[in-house]
């Protein structure tokens, strides 16, 4: 499940002027839920699950689940601030859990050591099972106040993250003889985005299935992208190892489609998500945002192929 | 976090009149909760948490959350259902990782061999997960029609869990430098006890606070229990290999207090349980079945020691 794009150190970041505010909302709203797992715990567990989620990566998931918060009114915002970072603590376990000795043995994540290689193997187990329970804690407390909309908020978060189709399955599917591809996409890196998108609308108090196109399209989207960044991105700009893939025999989007294949479907997985942003009052700026990151999804050597 | 007293194959598990049907109603609701986690998912996934769940040991947690529901009136089966299914879960999610080679690298579990013997690290580390999250799911799920009792059982759940005091933090106390023994037996097993006894109540439309001294004293007699079996137990008996504290050289009650000591303690703690039973309409009936508990937690080889 390691992403590629996730490892980028936080400077990838988003710079534009509505994306700032937002990624300062996220960890302030993140700063909060580690602070309150900390309180008279063991010291090391609080350093390593700190480790595991600051600073961040370019925080895509949780920025993408407030922008649609913003475009449905925001109504709630501690709500859709719980929702986000929520989706971001289960993202960062799942790292955590991926980078360990039996899964990819990666040494490095987001350009540091990862969290066993740092703190032990036996902590890097409980911070990944401690951040997927922080991420329920935080979700729960942040919909006290709105017990109806925190019923499909827990839903959608479970399914994104547990059996039979969401990140655990979507990892489970690499232990199996053979997966198909798109499954293994869906579940590996789709669930957390089209949570990101349903969750913001549902912390909006709008009808969530709505959205779930678009998180599905930029999901797969940035799962090939993430597929030809393991194939040209150069490991000093990405902070983690390339061609992994190849290397663990990991299905993907180029060995399936080849690089010019795969270059094709991520454009047009971006144009399908663009397309699907229903009508709301942020709608327009909305998709200005989607387009602004979805450029940045085209790795650079590549922005230049015919379409 | 290991525990002798629940590797005790099911055979072990009471026989008295009330407690089979309370064990028949947690074994329907945890196959309902695990088939839901199957449908289209991937296969070995399904088979591995099914093998860390079925057979169970002696369904302690979710016996007393559904004993004490019961106490209370019981008035909706289906939400204490849940609220015991989601803590056994937690149990067992608990007992795949702390199974796995970087904690106690255990070859058994309840006779059969452990999750990561049978299935491979990843799935193991993957069951972990994929359990905690199947708790959620299936708290909120039960919650569904009283989402004001579902907020303070899914907060109940979360701190019995996660850190900075439940389980996750519990097993962590094991990598600190030092922990003082009550702390860390607390999180490490405290916690899922008094989930039961206070998510009992919740489910029930009480007061749970009322009914914390309860979980808590029987989830201290329980660890104290354990650790005495790891000393005077036949492996043969437990289904696990036994000496695993001083082994470890985990904190122990009987390492701190000695044999007998260690078994003064224990006989304590269930005599303030029993004592801290809140008046309801169950009170006499449930006072007998944590008597009856409480005989089978003294060792058989130690029961005719003087008090």
């Amino acid at each position: 499940m390691s992403s590629c794009l996730d490892t980028r150190p936080s400077s990838g970041a988003p710079t534009t002027g509505e994306a700032e505010p937002t990624k300062s909302r996220i960890e302030v709203a993140l700063a909060g839920a580690l602070s309150r797992a900390e309180v008279g715990g063991p010291p090391l567990l609080a350093a390593a699950m700190r480790h595991a989620v600051f600073p961040g990566g370019a925080r895509v998931r949780p920025q993408l689940c407030l922008a649609v918060a913003r475009a449905c009114g925001d109504p709630l915002p501690a709500l859709s601030d719980a929702a986000a970072s929520a989706i971001e603590l289960i993202h960062c376990a799942s790292l955590v859990h991926d980078d360990l000795p039996c899964f990819d043995d990666a040494a490095l994540r987001r350009g540091r050591p990862s969290v066993h290689r740092a703190y032990g193997e036996p902590l890097a187990v409980l911070v990944g099972d401690g951040l997927i329970v922080l991420a329920f804690e935080t979700l729960t407390r942040g919909g006290a106040e709105a017990p109806a909309r925190l019923i499909p908020l827990l839903t959608t978060l479970c399914r994104a993250t547990g059996a039979p189709s969401g990140l655990v399955a979507g990892q489970a599917w690499e232990s199996e003889p053979s997966a198909e591809l798109q499954r293994y996409h869906r579940a590996k890196t789709g669930g957390l985005f089209t949570a990101a998108t349903v969750s913001g609308a549902l912390a909006a108090g709008q009808d969530g299935d709505r959205w779930r196109a678009l998180g599905d399209r930029l999901g797969a989207a940035y799962q090939v992208a993430d597929d030809l960044l393991d194939v040209v991105g150069k490991p000093e700009e990405l902070g983690k190892p390339v061609r992994r893939d190849a290397t663990l025999a990991r299905p993907s989007a180029v060995a399936e489609l080849g690089l010019r294949g795969a270059l094709d479907r991520l454009r047009s997985l971006l144009a399908e998500a663009v397309e699907s942003i229903p009508a709301c009052p942020g709608e327009d700026q909305l998709r200005d945002l989607v387009l602004r990151q979805a450029a940045r999804l085209v790795p650079e050597g590549l922005a230049q192929t015919a379409a």
